[in-house]
This record gives C-alpha cells, structure tokens and sequence, in this order.
C-alpha cells in the first residue's frame, strides 16, 4: 500500500473569473479535511498559504485541538488535527513529505484524467507516495496541474445538468472515500 | 429511481455522554449538506429543529443564498440552497415529503445494517420515497432509529485502529455519493 497524504492550496488557486488569486484559511476546512484524511488512513494533510499570518491562524487552531482546550472537551479531534501539517507551498509539502507523486483533483474533465478505480488500483500496487492536491475557491491553477503525475477524473453528478458544485470538503471526503474506503 | 431526500436532526441526538440532547444549527452545514444532497441529484435537504429561534437562523441562511446578495455573488449556491427545507421534526418532514421510508444513518455498527450495495441496489428498483436521515452531535438518538425501515451500515475507516470521526457533512457527502453517484 503507497503512503497517500493530501494537500490543501490556498495558491495559487482561481478565481469565480478564472484570475489565479491566493484564498483565505476557512477554519473548518481544517478540521472537516483532518477528520476525513485521518479516517481514511491518510498519514498526513497539509494546508498550504503563502501567507504567515494565514498560517498562523491555522497553527492556533491545530494547537486548541491538540493541546489546548478543545483537546479536553473533545479528545477524538485530537489524532486528526495532529497529522494536520502547516506550509508554505505545495513545494514545501513535498519537501516534508520526501519523492512524491502529485495528483491533482478537478470539478472540470480534463484529457487524460484517471478513474478512482485505475487510481485506487494503483494505491495497492509498490510505488512512491501520492499527494493528492485539492484547490480552494474555483480550484487549482494550471501551473499545479501541469505538474501532476495523474489528473484524477471528476467527480460528476448523476444529475441531467451535470451540476457538480461540491464543497472542497465534501469533494475531499468523497475522494478519500473512492481511493481508500474498505469494499 | 426512487425519489430521494435528506434530512439533518438537531433532535432527539445524543451528546457524548449518551444523554439525549438538542444541538444548534451549525450554517456550513447547510451549505455543504445542501450542495452535496443537490449534486447527487436528491430532491429535498430537509433541517428539521424543535426551536422557532434556530429556524428562523436557517431561514436567514437560505433567505441570503435564494435571494439576497449570496445569490448575486455566487449563483451557483441558489439552486442547491433553494431544495433546502426547514422543518420542526422528523414528522414534519414525512408530512412534507409524502410517503417514505426512513432510512437512518450511523458511525456505530448495529445488528440488521444494510451495506451500502444492498442499498444503492433497491434505490434503483420501484418504491416509496426515501429519507435519509443523519444526526448531528454523537449521532441519532434510538428513538429515530427505532423508526426506520432500513439501517445503513457505519462508513468504516481501513486503519487498524478502527477511527471514524467523520464530520457529519463529510458522512453525508460520501453517503450520496455510494447511493447515487455514478459508476
């Protein structure tokens, strides 16, 4: 089984009007993300911002779960939110991490996207460890994804119009789910 | 296809504890439950609350993504947030929705679970509407439970260790997506 870890990008990320912007720190992205990550048997989240005050606050939430008071009041946040790891860059995550795939995920098809099912086989199978990236506000920029060892398909819905506006939390969870969840 | 709807119970759920409790709204739930049940193609996200004032907080919540600002500035939000419906209780919903079947959700394991598959199989063939049913805090209280034609099995981690501390948003998103997403 390959390690799997995951990476949260505030930037660079796109915007409503396709600009490459850099988003804010949603502080339940972190603990929703964790939670998900650390069921799944994913050994590591990183949350990426360029921004040290950003990363701050991400820091000051990790810490109430994990030795402050939320650690007391609810002791089964805390092995989630301490495999949640602060950075400056996805460039950073892999630099903790050590050699690493990157795989990217996308509410848009793209050419060349892999199934979860080619994907989840390939998680069984000896190889490197997998980052998998997802995007915050209209998701990931180019430049992420043209580094990506595998585009992972959407997530589509079964819906007429295709509609597919999922939160990144519940897109994380989903995934997570498809790649690792016992069958 | 069977008709399909969600509903999210702030009462009767349990706390830590065991004891039977009333939880307060929580607005990203609505939000994310709300996009996740409408992606998959649900027809009704039903939050169901015993107090008028907490109600009320829900109405604002969707009042501001159908109507308001949040409407202009991410249109995407207005469908989803329009199939949200607010109610006073489990009954509350049944009379809304028509006849249904409850069928209730859990991170615990019960006697008589029904998996996933099995589930997503009779989704497809003739039959009442269904409301699936997830509770906020430590989970539905037994009385619920208690009422429902089908119990689905807890979503399981592949650790060791056996932890499941999924977000109740997180539960719900890979709910929808093993029932109905596409293969």
């Amino acid at each position: 089984m390959r390690r799997v870890a995951a990476l949260l990008a505030h930037h660079p990320v796109l915007d409503r009007q396709g600009a490459v912007v850099t988003t804010a720190i949603t502080n339940l992205d972190l603990h929703d993300i964790a939670r998900s990550a650390f069921t799944f048997g994913l050994t590591d989240f990183f949350v990426a911002h360029p921004i040290a005050a950003q990363r701050e606050l991400a820091l000051r939430v990790r810490e109430h779960w994990t030795a402050g008071s939320g650690a007391r009041r609810i002791p089964d946040r805390k092995p989630p939110m301490e495999g949640l790891r602060v950075v400056e860059s996805l460039d950073a995550a892999l630099e903790a991490l050590g050699p690493a795939e990157i795989w990217v995920t996308s509410a848009k098809a793209s050419d060349g996207a892999r199934s979860y099912a080619e994907a989840r086989a390939s998680l069984s199978e000896p190889g490197p460890a997998v980052l998998l990236v997802f995007g915050t506000g209209w998701g990931l920029a180019p430049e992420i994804a043209a580094r990506a060892r595998v585009k992972l398909e959407p997530i589509r819905s079964p819906r007429p119009d295709g509609f597919n506006h999922l939160s990144v939390r519940a897109a994380a969870a989903i995934s997570f789910d498809r790649l690792l969840g016992p069958l």
